[in-house]
C-alpha cells in the first residue's frame, strides 16, 4: 500500500525475534517486516507490549526500529510503541523512533497510583508536541491499569491534532467503539487488537482496521476488504474458519505467537525473553495439530490465498 | 442423569434471575431450573461469580438454594458457591447449603494481603472438615487474585478427600490440566469453564467437563460425549460452529448472558443487579444477529437437537 | 456526649471480638462500647474493615449491631459500616442497621472492573433513598480499589443531602482534605481515619475529628479539642507523644490493635478470624515494650488522662 | 568510612535532581552526593524508585551513575538500582553500572502475570552470573507487586552467593526481619527502607542499617550507632522525635522529599518529572511548619549535630 499510512488497514504487531541466548535476532526482523510488505499489509507496528519491548534496554529499540524501518525500504510505514512511565522518556523515545525513520508512535498512558485525567491528557500533549509524525493512541487498560473514559478519549482527539488514529482494546470493545464513533467531531480512524479476538464484532462496530500480533495478517486483511465492501457474510464466515486459531494465538504470553511465526518460515526461532516462558511441547503439538485443523495441507510459509 | 454428581458431565453455572426491580425471580430460576434437567445436564450450579453472588444478602442466597434444590426434585444436583472472604463465614454458607440440600459446595480462596498457601490450605480444611457433602476447588485467579500454583492444588487434592473435583480457570488452561493430571495420585475429574472459550483445547488437555454459564450447555455435553467416545472429529466441528457466539457471550459482564436466556424463554428479564449493567440496545441487536448467523432458523426456547 | 451525632468528635472503630474458636464474644462488645461511652467518644463504629466485616455473615452482623446499639444505651451513636459490592445489598444492610438502632451508616463504594463515576453516585442515591439516618461517606482507596476524585465527592455532597460527614482517607490526605473544605457548598465535616497516621497534618488542613482504629481514643480526642480551641502547641505534642504507638498499631492485620484492646480489659481476647493472623509472640513483646515506653506506669485499664 | 561496603551503615537513597525543564540537574546531583559523604553516610544509592528511575532514558541512567561515582571519589561506595522488567535488560543495566564504577547494584524483580517464584530465583542467579559486583537484593511488594516469601529469600542468600545484602521492605517489617535473621546460613546484613517510618522496630527486630530516602540520614547514622551500642534509650528518643518528620516526607510522591532537600541546599529546585507531582504550596508551608516544631532554629544546610 505504500508509505500511505491510512490506519485503515491491517498494521501487525510484530513480535521481536531472539536468538537462543536472547540476544536480538535481526536477520529474522528483517525477514518479517519483508514478507508482511509482501503481502500487503498497510504498516507493522514495532515495540509494542507483544513486541516484549518492555523487556529492552534503549539501544536495543533503536536496533529494533532501525532495522525494521531498513526493511520497509521507505514504503512500508513503520509505527513504533514509545511508551513510557515518564512522560519526557516516552518523548524522548518518540523523538528517537521519528529520527530513525518512524511513520507513526503508538503511545499509551503509564498508570499512576492515583487515576487523573488530567496527567493522561498532559502525557499526550507533550508526545504530540514534541514530534512531527502522527500518534496512535492505544486504550488497552488490561496491560497498562490505564481506564480511559469515551470523554477522555474523544477530548484527547479534538484537541490534540497530532493523534491520528485511536487503538482500541478496552473491554467490552464494540460498544466503546460505537460511543467513540457517535461523539467524534473530527473523524479518525479506530483500529482494534487484543489478537482479533472480537474481529467481527469489531468490525461491525465500526472498526477501521486492526493493530495486532494475529500472525496470519491476510486473514484479517480480507476481512477488513470484506467489511469495505459491505460483504459480511464473507467476514463472518472468515472470522467463524479462523477463530479457533484466534482463540489459541492469544492466550497469555508470546510463545505460541512465535512459534506460529517459526513454523511460517519467518523468524529463525521462537525464544522468548525471559522471564517470560518458551512455548511448552505439549501446547507446541496441539498448536501444529490446530493449525491442520483449521488450514490442512496449507503451506504457511507463503502470504495466504483466501 | 439423576443425582449422581460424576463432575464429568456438564453443570452450567446459573445466572440468577431479577425482577426489573432487582428483586429475586425465584419463578425464573426454578424454570430454568426444571429446562437445564430437561436438558440432560448433570447438575446445575448456583450462586457462582456468574449467579451475581456477591451482590446478595445471605437470606437471598437461602432463596436462591431453596429454589434450586426444590426445582431440582430430588434428582438433579445442586452445586452451590459458597465462597467467602471469611473462612468461618465460607464454613456458615457451605452449612446453609447442605442443610438445603445442595449435593456439593464450590469454593474459592480469597486473595489475602500476602499471598500464603498456608492459609488456602487452612480455608479448605476448615471447610471441609465442617460438612460432609463434596467440595469443588475452583481455580480462578483472574476473578479471586489468588494463584495456585500446581504443587498446592496437588497437595488440597491429596490431602482433603471432600475435595471432589477441581475447576481449572487459570489461564491458560490447556498446560495446567496437564500438569494436574500428570501430577495426581488420587485422579479426580477436572471441570473447566471461562465461558467455555478454550472447551476443545480444555478437553484435549484433559479435561472431564464445564462447569460454565455457556447459555447452550447442550453444546457442551455433546463436545465432552463426543470428546469421551474419540470423537475428536465432533469435538472440533461443534466447538468451531458455536466459537463466535462462546466468544460474543464471555465478554466482561452479565448482560449478554442473561439476554440469551431471555431469548431462550428461561428467564422473565435480563436485569442485572447494581452496579452491574443492563445489556444495550446495540448489543442485544448484535447479539440476535449472531444467533441468526450461528443458529439460523433454530426455535431457542427448546433444547438445541445437534 | 449524647446521641447528638455532629461528627465533630471521635468515633472510634471498634474491633469485633472473638471468642478462641472465632465465634462472637458478644460480651466483650458490649464492654468495648461502654467504655467507649465512658471515655467521652463521640459515637462508636462497628463493622468497618477494621471490625473484620468481610469475615462475617449476615446475622453476626445483626447480632453486632444489635449488641452495640443496646450498650450505647441510647445516648452514644452508633455507626454501622453496610458497605456491599451490590448496590441493593449494601441498602438492605443499611436498613438493617437502621431497624436496629444505628445513629447513621458508614459507606464506601466498591471496584468494579471499569471505574464509573456515575455508578458511584448512582449507589449512594439508591442508600440514601432507602433509608432516612445519615450517611458518612468513606473514601478510602487502599481498601476499596475506588478512587473518587475531588468533583465526584462534592457531586456527592452536593445532591444528596443524606450525606452528613466525609470520611477521608485518600493519600495524602492534607491536599485532598483542603480541596473538599475548599470546594464545598453545602459544609459537612470531614472526619480522618489510617490510624489516626496524619492525625496533626489532618487537623491542621482543616479535619474535624476521627473515625478510626486506634486503640486510645482519649488521644484523638484531646487532640480535637485541642484543635478546637486553637492549642497547636498541645496537639503537635501529644501527636509526638504518640505517634510511635500509632505507627505501630497501624501496620497491617488485625492482631496488633486487638492486643491493645485486651491489654486494656476491653477485650476477652485478641483472636483475628482466618484468613486474618493473630499476633506473633514477638509482635506481642514489642507491643508491650512500646507501651512502657510511651505510657509507663499508666494504667491502661482506664481512660487516659493526658 | 572509605569505599567499605559493609551494608551496616546507612545508604541514602537519592533523588534525582531536574531542571525545571525536567533535563537531569546533574551539579546538584554532585554537590548531594559530596554532602552525604562529608554527613558520613556508608554509601548512596541512586536511579531507587525514589530517584524516579522508572522516568529516564537508559543514557540518563549512565549520566546519573557516572555523576555519583565521580562525585563519590573513589572513597562513598555507590549502589545502583538495576531493576528492569526483562532480565537480561536488569542484567545490562548492571553491568553498565559496574563499568561505571557502581560499588553494588540493588535489584528488585518484576511482577509476571502469574508469580512464580522459580521465575524470580533465575532473574537474580542471571544477573548474580554476569557481574562481579555485590547485589542488594530488594523486597518490596508494595511498588514491584512481587511477594517474596521467607523461604524464596533464604533459598536467594543460601545459592547466590553475590547476594550482599538484603533490603526489607515488606509490611510488616520486624517480623520478617525476625524470620529471616533466624532462617539465615550464611549471614548478611538487612537493611530496612519505607522513609524509616519503622526504624526503631526494624533496629529492634535485627535491621544493620538503612537505605532509604528520608533526607536526614544523620538522624539514621546515630540511630544504627546507638543501636549498636546497645543504646535504645537514645534510639528511641531520636526516633520518637523525628518521627512526625518521617511520617510527613513517607507521604506517596516525591514532591516533599525534593522539598527538603532543596531547604537543605542540596538540590537547586524541587522540580518532579512528569506525571509525578510537584509539591503544592500549602503542602510546602505545612512542611516548613514542621520543619520549625522538629528542628527548631537548625540550620538545615549543614549535617545536623544530635
Amino acid at each position: 500500500m505504500g508509505n500511505d499510512l491510512s490506519f485503515r488497514s491491517v498494521y501487525p504487531i510484530l513480535a521481536t525475534p531472539f536468538h537462543d541466548d536472547e540476544s536480538l535476532d535481526l536477520e529474522s526482523l528483517d525477514r518479517m517486516v519483508r514478507f508482511m510488505a509482501r503481502a500487503g499489509v498497510g504498516g507493522v507496528t514495532v515495540l509494542g507490549v507483544l513486541g516484549e519491548a518492555n523487556r529492552m534496554l534503549d539501544r536495543e529499540r533503536e536496533a529494533v526500529v532501525r532495522t525494521a524501518v531498513n526493511a520497509g525500504g521507505g514504503t512500508l510505514p513503520v509505527i513504533v510503541g514509545t511508551s513510557h512511565s515518564g512522560t519526557r522518556a516516552a518523548l524522548g523515545l518518540s523523538q528517537m523512533a521519528q529520527e530513525l525513520g518512524a511513520a507513526a508512535v503508538m503511545v499509551t498512558p503509564h498508570a499512576e497510583a492515583v487515576p487523573n485525567d488530567a496527567r493522561v491528557f498532559e502525557y499526550y500533549r507533550v508526545i504530540a508536541d514534541g514530534i512531527t509524525i502522527p500518534i496512535v493512541a492505544q486504550d488497552h487498560p488490561a496491560s497498562t491499569g490505564v481506564h480511559m473514559g469515551v470523554p477522555l478519549l474523544l477530548r484527547l482527539l479534538q484537541e490534540i491534532p497530532r493523534i491520528a488514529a485511536l487503538k482500541e482494546e478496552a473491554l467490552p470493545t464494540a460498544p466503546k467503539i460505537r460511543a467513540l464513533v457517535a461523539g467524534m467531531q473530527r473523524k479518525i480512524p479506530i483500529l482494534t487488537g487484543l489478537g482479533a479476538l472480537y474481529a467481527q464484532f469489531d468490525l461491525e462496530a465500526g472498526s477501521d482496521g486492526f493493530n495486532t500480533g494475529f500472525a496470519f495478517p491476510e486473514v484479517l486483511m480480507t476481512m477488513v476488504k470484506a467489511a469495505g465492501a459491505g460483504d459480511w457474510t464473507r467476514v463472518r464466515a472468515l472470522y467463524a474458519r479462523f477463530l479457533p486459531l484466534i482463540v489459541f494465538e492469544q492466550q497469555p504470553g508470546m510463545g505460541i505467537r512465535k512459534e506460529i511465526l517459526r513454523l511460517r518460515g519467518l523468524i529463525a526461532g521462537a525464544r522468548v525473553r525471559h522471564p517470560g516462558a518458551d512455548i511448552q511441547p505439549d501446547t507446541a503439538r496441539q498448536l501444529r495439530e490446530l493449525l491442520d485443523q483449521v488450514l490442512p495441507g496449507v503451506d504457511l510459509t507463503q502470504p495466504l490465498t483466501l
